[in-house]
């Protein structure tokens, strides 16, 4: 039983072998996919992963992730990689002076597709914008990212991978595909 | 010759029949359509017109509009709709405060595609964004767009629409059009 990761970034494939410990082959193809437009990370996902599959037939996961600041309506949402890119967390911080309702939400959403039809996945992370970046792990909005009273650049990575959003999204996909393939799945790899 | 327009606002059609001064049928048919992800409004509306004609087989039109303010590295871009939505002008006029650029440019990108393939012309408009909301005309960004020393809502929607990115790249559209169909089109009509 094989997954194809479909992303640019190796590492992401990396991430999702590791979850399996070895129980399923796991590669990688880079692929351009346009995708509906949504403010539902998992609406966006499943489509992608539609059209991946429309175009790689093998079975195949798609992940998408974004920020949901309640004071800003949500956004950046699923925009979160490339408002990251443009405005930074110093935007971010700028939207947010004088708000006193702080909380966000990461969510990832993972779409799963094969010759069967597409099933999705989600993680999310609650927590709130703090007040001013701290910390040095991490990317992105880390640093601005409250879970309790550190920020997620403050956890480190170790933690982070196992609290986020996206490990929650990949362990309910892994959980579900061991129980769905069982009988395809060699879990003493 | 008819050319159909996929949106979901019939106001846009009018306003191409409009342009084409009944030479054209003008019909419109909503479509949702998976976009790639671009800074690129032309490669948008290209990819956009692709799929549509792909489902409609017939000739079409797509549009898609960004707004990119220079010092916010062209935030928000093709995003221009959502980021309106989520923070307003007042998010960006706190993400504005204290740039001494002010420069912003609007580009509408018309992407036509027939059974030959698809053109694609776009239009800017060169502005600035103002320092606070002024005028009452208009919709969107209107308000803090100067051109001129007066923002798109105080010189009112008639002025707009003769000197907008939308007009100007409806009229390099038209213009190719008219002169590619002219031995199928009534202009008499």
């Amino acid at each position: 039983m094989k997954i194809t990761v479909v992303t640019s970034n190796a590492n992401k494939a990396a991430e999702v072998a590791a979850f399996f410990h070895g129980a399923v082959e796991v590669g990688h193809i880079p692929l351009d996919i346009p995708e509906t437009r949504s403010e539902d990370v998992g609406e966006i996902a499943l489509g992608k992963a539609r059209y991946a599959f429309g175009q790689l037939k093998t079975p195949l996961i798609v992940d998408d992730t974004g920020l949901f600041i309640n004071a800003l309506n949500g956004f950046p949402g699923p925009y979160a990689a490339y408002v990251q890119h443009a405005i930074g967390n110093t935007g971010i911080l700028k939207l947010m002076e004088g708000r006193v309702d702080r909380t966000a939400r990461f969510t990832t959403a993972i779409a799963f597709t094969d010759e069967n039809g597409t099933r999705v996945f989600k993680g999310s992370l609650e927590g709130r914008i703090s007040s001013s970046p701290r910390g040095d792990s991490g990317f992105g909005y880390d640093p601005i990212f409250e879970t309790g009273k550190k920020t997620l650049a403050e956890i480190g990575v170790e933690e982070k991978n196992r609290i986020s959003h996206r490990a929650k999204a990949l362990a309910a996909f892994h959980d579900w595909f061991l129980e769905e393939f069982r009988d395809r799945i060699d879990t003493n790899g």
